[in-house]
């Protein structure tokens, strides 16, 4: 079997960590580059998180550092969300991993001029590396198969009312590479706040039994002790969805659609807006529901992936 | 029973037309007076609608002339939805009313001060009349019980994605009336789209006979042609849900919620959002579902109140 | 000689309070209403001041208390650049005014519907009161031969890089004014920033020897104090080039203008544009230059008036 | 004498070439690459202009291509302002230069990254190269001495009353570059409306007899029957505004300011504003007025610098 070429990009985090452990685990990808992005936390927690993420699950490719901020505003984060770290919850193993001498998107300008076939840009933080890539070297969009991201919501947001955090960090970036032409493929909170992983759940995992779900467990203990403080009773596991609707699309329910970025507005800034209807202006397709037990099943099998590599940890 | 003293504000409109029809036929309503404001067609010919339909039922308050166009900005009008008259479908008899010689904010201003007891106002048009007497006699918010609305949507918008087309005809209006601290009840899309009448709705109407039976199937049948065309298999009754929930919320779910309106946004202005977390917030309750089946029984108890009362007609 | 009908709208602060003395002192000018709005200070603060100044200038007219705040926005104060009271630097006597039963905007239509002839606005406040009489009574445009107003300025603002004070208080009440049909004669900041007084004026003025004269030179002095901290050396009158540009127009320059209100802007709410060579488009006058000495004369003058009656004070 | 090693970014354009042919003709400068950009006309245009441009004046640089459009939004171009060509008005020699293999933005990194010394790039067209280099390399930002730009206007607007073309063509990148941190010394409509040409300086320059004088004052001679044709006596040269800042400071005058770009706004999109108080937060400098004697006979200057080298042409 071919497997797609892929460039990881995120801010690392819980969800992001654990999106890339599927990723990493599926024989269906092959990675060719991460790339960090400031948005749960500033650039230099997210980039020595996605060292450490890389070294736990083996994953070979350069690591790229990436914007600091949002392409013309100021940047927010995500507070204490994720912990101190941007990554609380386990105690990882020294990383082997060192930065490239590339930035994040002088390295996706690498893969993206090297690659045979198109490669698919994953996407679990803000969209300012992608939108400065394609400001930077329009000409290689051909190169790219499709954006799959986490972000948006069309009923719904999270950091706002209208508003889910990885757009409104950076609203021009996520216009601009929503207006792209490239495919965007979107898990928004329309599907993610469906993918719930709930007590039981991290039970099962934790009784897997290995270093790697120790770990694993030990996040989401973390991650859901932050939501239930907000009256979660499962908690929502955001990026694994942009990996899993890729390489397991059977499991969601995705659906073609027109999608625009409002950039303006007093309370709807960054929100996304979906039109179901209008055919010849469809650029991309919604992610909007999933079967959560194929979607746990799914996480439990990306942790079992690592039974018997216990050299990474 | 003591009755409820109403205003009715609105732009008919075969929806306003009918939501009035179970004003008037309502033994607990109060109909103090009829007022008009340009959105489904300019101010002159709502305002002949007005008249017309006032004669119809029996309506007796007086009929004030409103807003020919939104505060601040240039007026936008629902094309020909509504037919060349803005209520095409049925022959009405002559009209036996005239207009007031108070405009609608004068008339209302007038309502307010006589009245005792708090006066709550029906508003199924845009929200500029409403908003231009809280401006000119804030004083007056107090004999006030509430506003009960037709507008708005939380999870979807008609004229655009994000918005319905009463708040997106005078935004700033809009925004005026919810942040006034006079309660709104909002009958949006979220449940004005699920007061669907279906062909053997408008069968079961035309069955019962009557001039009224006639007339009001036939101004359903123009409103379904108009749907039809446009994909939808049963078409919503919008404006009677604004005053159903007043007089009959046991067949509505209604939820209290913090109610903002946008103002600015590129896509998005017009948008209603809703927090239903922030208690301290709360301005106002949205109405979200229906039980369609009462409705219709509703609209057509409605109908069967003007039996023998042919001299109206 | 036929005297001019006026009404006076502003929110004295100590530039108000002079353009008043300028207008009362006028024998071309029949002052009809005097009306209050928030902006230097809170409605109580100006609407109190405006009875004591109606008082100390002998202004029989009825007094009107106006909008607490703009149409659509929260509302802004100067601050105490006015003082505590919002005219402080003068004792005055008590007043023999009390506040009409009407509102400030009753207090308009009144006047207009009773004048035979159309009446001048002079604004030198926010445009709340002036906004919601024409959007109440649109009716009564006609009866409205122009607004006369201090507010805004082309080349420059003063509470932002952009905008003047009194149309950054309520830009969108501004727009509906300029937008109106009725003519706005704009006396900006590019006029009122040269209507400058500096020490030896007030020096002419004390040396009146009149209790008017203390009065008003104690209100210059305070207000001196105010801009000197602010690096001024001569301190502006901007208020009563909007009376003078209608009663004295041969000391001023004033030049035909498409003037339009931006509501929108990170930088820039509240600014006015002016466009010069538009002719189809032009809605009112900017007032740009004057001849400063001439503008002392009138002052002057208007101090002088009042000798001799010390019974007003 | 050590020469200012430059990057010349803009849309020739009349006015674009005759700063450049300053540039070219300088002894202070050394032309490090020379990159395009849509504005005056659609990016093949300009480019092509800019092929032409660089070999008459001799200009040996590498030329690289760049931004079709503006970053966010949709693009506009300033219509036959410039010709059908974008630079009509003289028959030019055949090119001698063909296009980089790089981009703009690649080629501005290059010179960047070899320079041993800070570069100033002069850009005389919309900022979109210099946002995206800002955004795809901000640790270059070091490298990069100013940004010498003609663009924006402090009192007045052309292409609206707020806002002149280059900063409208793309407001969020204006943005980008204003807020960078790297000083932006701008020659606005302030300065560049009085650069004017006269009839009397064409025909100086004509007179000088040589082919340069001969194009140049055919361009001159199409330039003003554009500008006469609205109403202008002298027309301005506005781009060598940006080069002549530069090497001859001593003609203008030159206020440090601080200095925001308006993204939103009705009326004023683009527009700059300007601070000249708050020493804290200057990040640059306005030009603000001329020597327009001296300023033409620079320009006259360079014409006769290319005296004798008619194998240019």
């Amino acid at each position: 079997m071919k497997r797609i070429p892929v460039i990881l990009d995120g801010d690392p985090g819980h969800d992001d960590a654990m999106a890339w452990m599927v990723a990493a685990a599926s024989p269906m990808l092959d990675i060719k580059a991460v790339t960090t992005v400031a948005g749960n936390k500033d650039i230099e927690n997210v980039t020595t998180n996605t060292l450490n993420v890389c070294s736990l699950f083996g994953i070979h490719a350069p690591v790229g550092k990436g914007a600091h901020g949002p392409l013309v505003v100021e940047g927010i984060t995500a507070g204490d969300f994720h912990g101190k770290t941007g990554l609380d919850g386990a105690d990882l193993p020294p990383s082997d991993r060192t930065l490239s001498q590339y930035s994040a998107v002088e390295l996706m300008v690498r893969v993206l001029e090297e690659s045979e076939e198109p490669v698919v840009i994953i996407g679990t933080g803000a969209q300012t590396n992608l939108a400065t890539l394609l400001l930077y070297r329009p000409d290689l969009k051909e190169k790219i198969e499709a954006f799959y991201i986490m972000g948006g919501g069309i009923e719904t947001g999270n950091w706002t009312p209208a508003a889910e955090f990885n757009i409104l960090v950076d609203p021009e970036a996520a216009r601009i590479v929503f207006e792209s032409g490239v495919p965007v493929v979107m898990s928004g909170l329309d599907v993610t706040e469906k993918a719930l992983v709930y007590p039981e759940d991290v039970k099962r995992i934790r009784s897997i039994g290995t270093p790697m779900g120790d770990i694993v467990s030990g996040w989401l203990d973390f991650f859901g002790e932050t939501h239930a403080a907000m009256g979660y009773e499962g908690w929502p596991l955001h990026d694994p969805c942009a990996v899993l609707s890729l390489i397991k699309p059977e499991i969601f329910i995705i659906k073609d659609a027109h999608l625009q970025v409002e950039t303006k507005g007093l309370h709807t800034r960054g929100q996304v807006l979906a039109d179901f209807e209008d055919q010849e202006r469809f650029n991309g397709k919604a992610v909007l529901d999933l079967d959560r037990e194929a979607f746990i099943d799914e996480l439990i099998k990306a942790v079992e992936h690592f039974n018997g590599r216990e050299e990474l940890i």
